[in-house]
């Protein structure tokens, strides 16, 4: 058959779908459009609107009060109306090779750009994402190397009595040799879930990109949620999602720590992973990064490799509405001599100078100082934010198994 | 430590981070909110706004005038402005059982529901969704089930030269034993790629619900992109996406079809999977019906199950501006003969009595009946909608490998 007589045919199948009516909108609109010099318009019609504008983290952050305090938080760029109600932003520079989260603001309605589908849910809200190329952003893009395998699936905790959803990245190669391989379990913030390192992570595309480089050694990457409330992500759990943020009375009886056992367990009976110390790794950023100072502290000869990303190692230090705060610092401390004693390769702390948690890690690290801890501190420009995430990933993965 | 004082730091944290800022602007709208009897009420804050509806498949159908003839579309309800800028719209009686599609028009704006987290991309769209319990409904729900893998992997194809990417579902329980399965390979429509099937077609959940109630034999899912002309969905790729219709000089020289013998090759050497006629099916909707009928035509001694949703078998008779259309009919009808001289298990075709494409299988059926070639035929309501290869999944797994 000739196939492009079909392809015409299948053209009106696809377009007679509910979602296809934006294609008879007219002439398709390109936003956001990277040109050759890394300047990048946006572009949106909307022809009765009033005002547009694009907010994201391109734009240069601007100081805001917030109920918690004042923020640094993404600026906003006006668009302005062209020929059929086309409106139009172009930076004024080029942007810097990065990752890059933003959407429109409509008559003070934030929108997604309906002519990217490039979209990633960070808790509650999606914002459209794109990648100027170059140094780091190549690293974060879907590149022509070998890539490896990611997994949605459920294990058994018979501590919380459920099923539970997790992440798992397998590298190349993994399903059709038998090798063994280290395992690295990374884990998410406050408002994240088993989603969000493969999301703005871009876990897969760092760890295929390093794979392929020879920088980082073949393993396997276990990205649980780190939400005892909550079995799954937003939409893809069996019972109602509760909110992340804010916690329940489960997250204060059953937390991560304490089942944490049941997703080794669930990893090391299910894949092809060396079960010693030495080929095991753990790190997350901020209350992950909370959870992996205190895993490897409550199962303190188990880890050889610990990241703390933008977060205080000694979490209790910050509970400053705790009457036992002292004591309970006093007990972490006292586990920490313990994981000392039985030795590790790696506890790697890094943290952003602007970071709203920068003291708390400054306080953890001179209480780490008083007992001889031995970490490693790595100081980054800017935040609490995915950009600094991402790097992280990027320089603690290729210290990992060596 | 007490982890609620930290829970209270952690949600400052979050809060901070750019996606956050969603959560200041005032009282959470909830949005779908589905009440006891099954109405739905919709909210959207816009003070600004001067109209405000809701689009979705929720809506009865109007015929609309389109570039391609008249079609049914749903239809629109208005929001009306109630206090504090929040649009309200509740459906004046209880919907039935399904899994609906909505999307906001804003001032002739289309946007999605800032409130629902459950979005799903068609092809260049992301639509909300939401589910009414009951029968289908609780078909496509996330159920407290043992649950299957779902991974997302690239296969090396030798015949396009290229890694392409497939989704693959793995029954409760395969990673964990040592039996071999049945494979069914699951193709998706010309608007689609390889994340159709496991997104609106929520076949993980079919799967997982029928294998649970012992009406499905457990299976692997393979769901290849059927689409030569693109490696990966949007923003999945390592090149350029290529917009699905209308093709491409690749698609033209380098079929689905051509190529089907890669992804057949990758499956039984990566996966623990029967290798026979007995073991093999394969179905798809609209053009991954054609697809079905074409490989199994091609392969015409290696799948005991044929489903071809929504779509000729005999494709090749719908090309009315091709010369050659009395021949390559011909010449495919006597493929059908050698296919059923081999023999199979069952050849089953769906279509909606509605469907733009209804006569079109009609007419391959006739042709089949002139050559005795044996079919069975499920008519349902309604046309060229998920709603329907959903309802056609689920009739049609229980009946393979049996």
């Amino acid at each position: 058959m000739k196939r492009i007589t079909i392809l015409a045919a299948m053209f009106i199948i696809a377009a007679s779908s509910f979602a296809q009516q934006a294609l008879w909108g007219g002439q398709a609109i390109v936003s956001p459009e990277i040109h050759e010099n890394n300047t990048v318009t946006f572009r949106l019609r909307a022809p009765k609107a009033v005002k547009v504008a694009v907010t994201g983290d391109f734009l240069p952050p601007q100081p805001t009060e917030t109920p918690f305090g004042k923020y640094d938080l993404p600026g906003t760029a006006e668009l302005k109306e062209g020929e059929g109600g086309v409106w139009e932003y172009t930076t004024p520079a080029p942007l810097a090779s990065e990752l890059y989260s933003y959407t429109f603001i409509v008559d003070g309605l934030r929108i997604n750009d309906p002519a990217n589908v490039a979209m990633i849910r960070d808790v509650a809200s999606v914002t459209n994402v794109f990648i100027i190329p170059g140094n780091p952003g190549d690293l974060y893009s879907i590149k022509d190397v070998k890539h490896g395998s990611v997994v949605r699936r459920w294990y058994d905790s018979p501590t919380l009595k459920e099923q539970r959803r997790i992440t798992i990245y397998t590298p190349p190669g993994y399903e059709s040799n038998n090798q063994t391989y280290p395992v690295f379990y990374l884990l998410h913030g406050s408002g994240g879930d088993e989603e969000a390192w493969i999301a703005l992570g871009r876990t897969a595309q760092i760890m295929d990109n390093l794979i392929a480089q020879g920088k980082v050694k073949p393993m396997i990457v276990v990205m649980p949620n780190g939400h005892t409330q909550n079995t799954a992500a937003p939409s893809e759990s069996n019972r109602n999602y509760l909110p992340a943020m804010g916690g329940g009375p489960r997250q204060a009886v059953a937390s991560m720590e304490d089942s944490f056992g049941d997703v080794m367990k669930f990893v090391e009976s299910n894949y092809r992973v060396k079960k010693d110390k030495a080929n095991r790794a753990i790190a997350g950023l901020s209350m992950g990064g909370m959870h992996s100072a205190a895993i490897s502290a409550q199962y303190p000869n188990t880890f050889n490799y610990v990241g703390v990303f933008s977060a205080p190692p000694i979490a209790t230090m910050m509970a400053r509405n705790n009457d036992d705060v002292a004591k309970n610092t006093e007990d972490f401390v006292k586990k920490l001599q313990v994981q000392q004693r039985n030795g590790f390769n790696l506890y790697w702390i890094a943290c952003g100078d602007t970071d709203f948690l920068y003291q708390s890690v400054i306080d953890s690290m001179k209480k780490m100082d008083e007992i001889g801890f031995k970490y490693t501190y790595s100081e980054s420009a800017e935040g609490h934010i995915w950009k600094n995430w991402r790097i992280y990933l990027s320089e603690f993965a290729p210290m990992l198994f060596k």
